[in-house]
């Protein structure tokens, strides 16, 4: 026990003092430990943050996809401080109003059918939460998801996810893992987005016919795979899964944790195939992250099945008031300030053209995609054999981003293009001219 | 899609209403929905809480035995409102300063040997990362936990507990269940603490040697078991598990989540004991949970190891600044007013006296059994066979509790007393008075 001042209200942070407290206290998510070196963050505003330097950053991350309305939106700043003077927290069995407002906001975000909101205080517990529901209501085991997806770091998610950081968690049973579309890297060895669709639905049929229909709990799937590469599905795709999963009475989860609130310029990323799920995951975009929440968003069907049975699941901060102020907020403020639309106009009319200029400019650049305000330029050595760049090279473009202030989201050989919903043309046009010198210094070494 | 107004900034809220959002959409934790009648709570300070109508509840339960400094503790508050304008959100992966400060507090609060703290949300995340650093650390697979336990609900977390909630969610491997010692249910046939301590440690023993100590990664404890009973470990049991830990190099971690940070009169429960593990989880009365988050505390050797080696866990909110801030302003408002002193002294002064004297008076009285502010009355039909009173009394008894204004925590066929730790003595007579006024009531029924 060593002995600390009472309070560090009186001390001023400074850059190299939060580097150092953060060195020496703080035990970083996916990383060796020592080979760490943190951007120091003071403060934000929109797209922007800065150090306490007042170094600016132009954030085109929306950090790990979730400041869906920017940095220290007004309003959501101003609920949230009213709602700690009121109630900071309950108990999730109580009946707290932000908690009703919120639920009823989640509703009227979600396609018709959907009836009741369960919340936990991130993603990872609202796919656990999703699983257990699919679980109880069909009275089967086993849970049907892609090679390509990330669904959160608890027991059952990360053996869900199929993404490698899977392989050293692998302590759930009951996980089987398919193929999902991309066609850039196809599996099913096809050339056009028909072709990937339809031999994607042969094979989701093929393997839930191997694994046996009767013990299948649920098919989850991001509707739009994330972390795994922004993953565009090719039309008709979801729509089949949807058929497959009537066909053998099995749950649909559609994990919207990082593609859902406006991201793709809908409000649900689902909007865009008119698919409806039984079950849809949320967390990030639903209140930007700027307080912990997350949750699950239940039909009618599954709802009505626990009016009478026991559900065996919970926790401390279900509901949590603060988080719930929050999630009232940011949906008002996205609706009044018309954010989905503009995320859905600037994608088509300057970000996505922007990305496939690049793609025409410079060879490295495999292959771009995206919907909305959700993109990934994919880099390869060349072309034809699509080779993906290596990580250190990655990780010179990334610092090259930097440098030149741009906070950009890398994820293996791929710079997801994520800014706010509240970003302007022009500082994508600022972004896109950034890329553009990065890739040209990159094909340069 | 039903047509919302913009915002409820206008609406003014009420009992009723507040309950009809709830009934329509929000799905609750651990319950059969139908059934549910949950208490309407608009707002609170300290000890209390009221609802809209102004009717006023003392909190015996700190809810979910979570708001340890009380309801609104106004430093707090004032902490989240200055973080929310500075900085509400931000990746894990960057330094921050308010993160750094919670870690080095929290070092400060952890006995000597522990070198940093990895943040989680809540306090199964906390559970679920411990066991994975133990599992990575030790390069072995089965988990040890007791049948008396509760350690959240996500995969491993669920099922390393050992309440029967744990049955309708067996998905997660490599887990196995120990009975830890209850003098008064001994599974040991103990007569004395004498008996128990060394009974159960005797048991322990051959679990792990049958079980393989070679293929244990963890033993995984509350320090006090809080939800299974506040079940206090006679003395020399957690040194004899230590004990164990270290002749098999078995990593031990203690849960906190409940029993930590003021709760038993010590800083950690631990602090009674002596004794060290090699992680610690938190969450609860970190920051009283206002914000929600949790964590580990990691040791020297288990930090050194992490050093050179990939840690594959994480997630979007670990080390959020506003519940970064909430741990500040607690510990600081903690050292500041003496609440563990306070907690300790109407502990044995008021408190453990006042339960004493109840157990003197009622039959149904079982037994009363804690430590600081973490108490339980365990309730019986008659004393000689301790048959647990049944569930329909003890919903009248809770019935009771709350039309008399106490707002009680009720587990099984116990009341686990369990006010914040700023509570007076006053208070605590008040509620003693109470408990009494009740058990007469249910004596006579
Ligand atoms: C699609 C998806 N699901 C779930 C999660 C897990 O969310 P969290 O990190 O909040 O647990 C993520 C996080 O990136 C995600 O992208
Ligand atoms: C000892 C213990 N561990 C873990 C947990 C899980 O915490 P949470 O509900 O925040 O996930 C609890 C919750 O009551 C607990 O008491």
């Amino acid at each position: 026990m060593t002995s600390l001042p009472p309070s560090n209200a009186s001390r001023t942070p400074n850059n190299p003092s939060v580097y150092a407290l953060d060195r020496q206290y703080v035990f970083h998510s996916w990383s060796v430990q020592r080979t760490l070196d943190p951007l120091v963050i003071a403060g934000g505003a929109g797209c922007e943050l800065w150090d306490y330097d007042g170094r600016r950053y132009l954030d085109f991350s929306s950090q790990l996809v979730n400041t869906n309305i920017g940095h220290q939106h007004p309003k959501v700043v101003a609920a949230i401080q009213a709602q700690a003077a009121q109630l900071t927290t309950i108990a999730p069995s109580t009946a707290n109003w932000q908690r009703g407002e919120a639920a009823r906001r989640i509703i009227d975000w979600s396609p018709e059918g959907f009836a009741k909101v369960f919340f936990t205080n991130a993603g990872a517990d609202a796919v656990e939460n999703a699983i257990r529901m699919a679980r109880l209501y069909t009275g089967r085991d086993k849970v049907l998801s892609a090679y390509r997806s990330y669904h959160g770091n608890t027991g059952a998610a990360i053996v869900a996810t199929g993404d490698p950081r899977r392989l050293p968690n692998e302590y759930a049973r009951g996980h089987v893992h398919f193929f999902n579309p991309y066609l850039y890297r196809s599996e099913f060895h096809a050339q056009t987005p028909e072709e990937e669709c339809e031999r994607a639905l042969h094979h989701l049929r093929r393997i839930i016919t191997l694994e046996g229909p009767g013990q299948i709990a649920a098919l989850l799937l991001e509707t739009v795979p994330g972390t795994a590469g922004i993953l565009v599905p090719p039309p008709g795709y979801l729509q089949g899964v949807r058929a497959l999963a009537d066909e053998f009475g099995i749950v649909l989860i559609l994990d919207e944790v990082m593609c859902g609130f406006g991201r793709t310029g809908q409000r649900l990323a689902l909007d865009h195939y008119g698919v409806t799920p039984d079950l849809i995951t949320f967390a990030k975009g639903v209140n930007s992250g700027y307080v912990p929440a997350g949750g699950v968003v239940i039909s009618q069907p599954i709802a009505n099945y626990f009016e009478d049975r026991y559900f065996p699941g919970g926790l401390t901060y279900s509901g949590h008031p603060l988080a719930m102020a929050a999630i009232v907020a940011t949906l008002d403020a996205m609706t009044e300030e018309n954010m989905v639309e503009n995320a859905a106009r600037i994608g088509a009319e300057v970000l996505g053209p922007g990305l496939a200029a690049l793609a025409e400019q410079h060879a490295c650049v495999g292959e771009v995609r995206g919907l909305g305000l959700f993109w990934a330029i994919e880099l390869v050595n060349e072309r034809e054999h699509k080779t993906p760049l290596t990580a250190a090279a990655m990780q010179r473009i990334k610092n090259a981003l930097l440098q030149r202030g741009l906070l950009p989201f890398i994820a293996d050989n791929r710079i997801h293009v994520a800014p706010p919903l509240v970003v302007t043309a022009a500082q994508v046009q600022q972004a896109l001219a950034t890329y553009d010198e990065v890739l040209t210094e990159t094909a340069q070494s």
